[in-house]
């Protein structure tokens, strides 16, 4: 059972050792044995392999297997075992039960991973291996995504500079260059064109106006809300003030970086269904408005089709497994607080024709059930059409006793007594917690399991009383599992409770209707989600209402950037506060992706690097190439 | 023979429409025939792999095949196609004359590919191929030092601010922090304390004063020197201002992104031999000095090992393969005018012993000899320790009458006439660059082909009379080349020149001894390379000079940042200035790499987008997946 104490310090190097200990199957045969054809799948070495859309086609006639999604409580900076869970529960039902089984997980960023959280592979027995090879830049998905969001970023300055020092016969020349005394438009020119309302395709042909439409995109900078991304926990670059040099001659503006996997572009991978769908959404995505207050696409700017290019090969999910062989994809990122924070819907759609009808597909949403849940079932399900048959939440007797008012819990430090003693009386309190994450689950139609993550120093009474208390608050069932420790083993009793769960009626349905007025969607899951009384939007938030609106991008479903500590905004605000008021400080689009995105308070889009980050510990036999201290 | 206008759009969509039509062989099939062992061989999909360094261990008995490095006169800024003579020498060595062979090229920045230059892959009948895989993502090296370089900066402001804000005390537990009441030094802490000669291993014996000197890097911010990166042409970071978040308080500065390929990190991979060697070069990177003056190195960040680990697979070669299914190795970066512009050593070395003691291995240098050529043999050479027996210089007609006072050649400008009609007066006075570059090589004691790169609209006069004056000037041989138009085929007679001149004496030196003092070292460039009357030091170098001097990095070899336009500093002066002063700027220190790093004139380290970029011709078709418009 798992060592209590401050996870990262006292498990230093143990998950790795773990993981490098097992041999791992040669991922061609784990592709082999889970039904994929040789033309299908690319090896990326001797451990990863990405699998071809064209699986998902030639499969198209098969029926899904059962879809469970996991989720957890409102956790502790330390994070319940979310990924764990989900590691253990595949290897219960693939290894122990023998049942058709995938994992489909996020691809952790590096910024954490180097920063004060670690790696994500999952931990103790249920890992994801070899978890440096997952941990680190696995087939380069997440690098495509820096480079494709930063080529718009610097599209978007460019043009803008470019247009405030020349004519718009200069542009034009350019634009339209005479190659031996020939012009041409290039496609992604003449639907520029078209969207302008100028059917014509002679460049000689327009008129001063159509020119002067054609080559001013007239973008606001005051507008701009495409930021630039590194996968870095790079503080410094929250804020900066860019076009300094005296080549970009005085046209300098504020600016940020965000961590890459809060990209649209990362959301935008997950939520596609095809190489079409997700070239069309690369081509729609809103970088700003433009002077007249239409917004400013990348079609607009003649990027959409180098981003897809650069997309290509990261929209084929990643295939790895599991310690005990059990088969993982591997696709779009985590970050459930600032962005979805969901794996892909490929991913899942190719896991569940493979599984065929009887096996299982385990897909794991970020942060507790109030952000990563909902936002799976608002967004990632009615983009995919998938229809979940199972809920787990994973609870921790350590996070129960937190949200009954137990002392704060940070990574780095020792954690306080009331953690590693018996308190039947904080952690009854804390189900509060567990109760409304239940009843959030509930809400969507979907049987919900508990899955109570043992610790060594959680006692039995305390565990039983969590399971009861699950099952009070009307949980189809609530287990204890010891998988950390024991493997897929320990989580046999939460795989059965998952199979019996898989046949009870589940009567899916959204939380709301894309169609009603923006307000109205977001009170909702103010209201319903969190517990808010209601919500107030602040002056930049109500304008964007209305701009939004206006743009024609109300009617898209609600993405919300909000703390993952409480379900409240406020991270103090443990258990399951009540009666707050949510404030909404401003809201951005997403058109590509497909959401809009209110930001609930102050949420950082950039992690800082801590006084003794992860790297101190972090190093690489030279000798045998092996890579020492992620955990 | 090559279409002459304006190469990119002329030939717009043709070079990949070529690399297309032809089917590559699979890429393992390509590792067996040159002698790797399955165990040596990583796969990426089905056109690229990785090499183990494994593979140079097995082998290091084996004797060393010729070495070959191509290099050209002073370009226009079109290029002059040396990649295409690269590869077209090396299908006429392989698939026309059954030689050992193998090309090392450099993997090209997405920056230009996405900007104004397009690929790198060579052009024509001669690519690497699938071209889009080698222009793009290819196996994620670049994507690697990316991070890497960035986890560096974050590491040097973040660590600043956390020194400005906490006490010894505060900095020493964070660093150093109690774990179940255990206080540890980690390797690398104890590696800064045996440096600060502090022989202490317990953390609780160190004194006030020790404590002081091992918590404080005390980084004096005015002389930072690490930069940020990405592979992206995004003008607007040329100069920025960051850290004006609330979340800094105030600590603010001024600093820059440079393109990722001018990163030490990327010189750090292409110099290394091994990946022991690897790490500690990453270890004495120094970003910045102390308030005391002294250098601060990477190592003292803590953050080595994690470079290395973000760096051990791109320390591993790729393979690839040519249209004529020659193998190649692509490996480390270009950008020979603000970097060194070199492939990696590792390639040519495993490259040297897969071909065997007959065999041939052509490796390029970037931009003119006077900077990737000097830089090959006074830096990449004396770091491995090989010995070239062959230089090929490459020529053609068109860069030859711009140096004789042809008209500016732009791109996307159509070419003047003098350049579409014969003119042998231009041409025989633009031949003093080519007499110069002959000379700049064979100071080095290396026998020289001269590659003539035959253009459609080159005469017999014309091409005639560079090959005469080619070998007045001294080369070996000089010989007119059709390989774009006709493959390996059209370089047959360079192979066989290149043939009889590897048989030819060489007798190796470099120009410089690195125990001379840096001035001179760069003075001797200046006047034996460029033919520069003298170098001016401004302030700033003179004071670098001194610095360094001082610190213990007088003896490194020098890696001049030139343009690559002229001999000179000036991109106007072509032919072969003389008499010129050479104004250096500033000075660098790329202590890991292992060079010091002269700014002559002003040097952009990070390109601009034009108003229209490649991009707006780049598509990718969603039904086939096939990538269209990279040239």
């Amino acid at each position: 059972v798992r060592g209590g104490l401050v996870m990262g310090f006292l498990l230093f190097g143990f998950d790795i050792e773990i993981s490098q200990s097992c041999i791992p199957k040669p991922i061609d045969q784990v592709a082999r044995e889970v039904g994929l054809l040789p033309d299908e799948v690319e090896l990326y070495g001797q451990t990863k392999a990405k699998v071809h859309l064209s699986a998902l086609k030639r499969l198209k006639n098969q029926p899904d297997g059962k879809y469970v999604v996991v989720t957890g409580i409102t956790p502790t900076p330390l994070g319940e075992g979310k990924s764990t869970t989900t590691v253990g529960l595949v290897q219960a039902l693939g290894a122990h039960l023998h049942q058709n089984v995938f994992a489909c997980v996020r691809q952790p960023s590096q910024g954490p991973t180097f920063g004060i959280k670690g790696g994500a592979a999952g931990g103790g027995y249920c890992q994801i291996t070899p978890m440096e090879e997952f941990n680190l830049h696995l087939t380069g998905d997440i690098h495509a995504i820096t480079a494709a969001n930063n080529l718009v970023a610097a599209a978007v300055d460019a043009r803008i500079f470019h247009e405030l020092t020349q004519t718009d016969q200069a542009l034009y020349n350019r634009l339209v260059p005479s190659v031996s005394g020939v012009r041409k438009f290039s496609d992604i020119q003449i639907r520029r064109l078209q969207k302008l309302g100028i059917n014509k395709t002679d460049p000689m042909a327009l008129t001063k106006e159509e020119v002067n439409l054609f080559v001013r995109l007239d973008i606001d900078p005051g507008t701009i809300t495409w930021q630039r991304v590194l996968d870095t926990n790079d503080r410094f670059l929250r804020k900066i003030t860019i076009g300094q040099s005296p080549t970009e001659k005085g046209f300098s503006r504020m600016a940020q970086f965000d961590i890459t996997v809060s990209s649209e572009i990362m959301a935008v991978l997950a939520l596609s269904d095809g190489l079409d769908d997700m070239k069309k959404r690369l081509g729609r995505m809103v970088v700003a408005s433009s002077k007249r207050g239409e917004p400013v696409t990348t079609d607009d700017l003649g990027v959409t089709g180098a981003l897809a290019v650069l997309m290509r090969d990261a929209v084929k999910p990643n295939l790895m497994q599991t310690l005990e062989g059990t088969p993982v994809f591997v696709h779009a990122g985590p970050f459930a607080n600032i962005a979805h924070g969901n794996s892909s819907v490929l991913a899942d759609k190719i896991a569940l024709k493979l599984v065929g009808k009887e096996g299982f597909v385990v897909t794991e949403a970020g942060f507790g059930a109030d952000i990563g849940m909902e936002k799976f079932f608002n967004i990632k399900c009615r983009y995919s059409g998938l229809r979940p048959h199972v809920v787990v939440l994973v609870a921790t007797v350590r996070a129960l006793k937190m949200h009954g008012g137990g002392p704060a819990v940070t990574a780095g430090v020792p954690l306080p007594k009331e953690y590693m003693e018996e308190n039947l009386q904080l952690l009854a309190r804390g189900c509060s917690n567990l109760n409304k994450q239940i009843q959030n689950a509930r809400m969507f139609g979907v049987p919900v399991v508990v899955a109570v993550n043992a610790f060594k120093t959680d006692t039995k009474a305390e565990l039983a009383l969590v399971v009861q208390m699950a099952k009070e608050a009307g949980a189809f069932d609530a287990v204890e599992c010891t998988h950390w420790a024991e493997g897929g083993k320990g989580a046999v009793a939460l795989a059965q409770a998952v199979q019996r769960a898989s046949q009870a009626p589940s009567n899916f349905r959204f939380l709301y209707n894309v169609e009603l007025p923006v307000i109205d969607k977001i009170r909702l899951i103010a209201q319903q989600i969190y517990g808010a009384s209601d919500i107030e939007l602040l002056p930049e938030a109500q304008e964007k209402v209305t701009l939004y609106t206006k743009q024609g991008f109300g009617n898209l479903p609600i993405c919300m950037a909000k703390t993952h500590l409480s379900l409240s905004h406020d991270p103090e605000q443990k258990g399951a506060p009540a009666g707050f008021i949510l404030p909404i400080r401003d809201i951005r689009a997403s058109v590509g992706a497909g959401f809009l995105y209110p930001l609930v308070g102050t949420m950082s889009t950039m992690p800082g690097l801590p006084t003794r980050p992860c790297f101190y510990d972090i190093d690489l036999d030279p000798v045998s190439g092996e890579v020492n201290g992620l955990f």
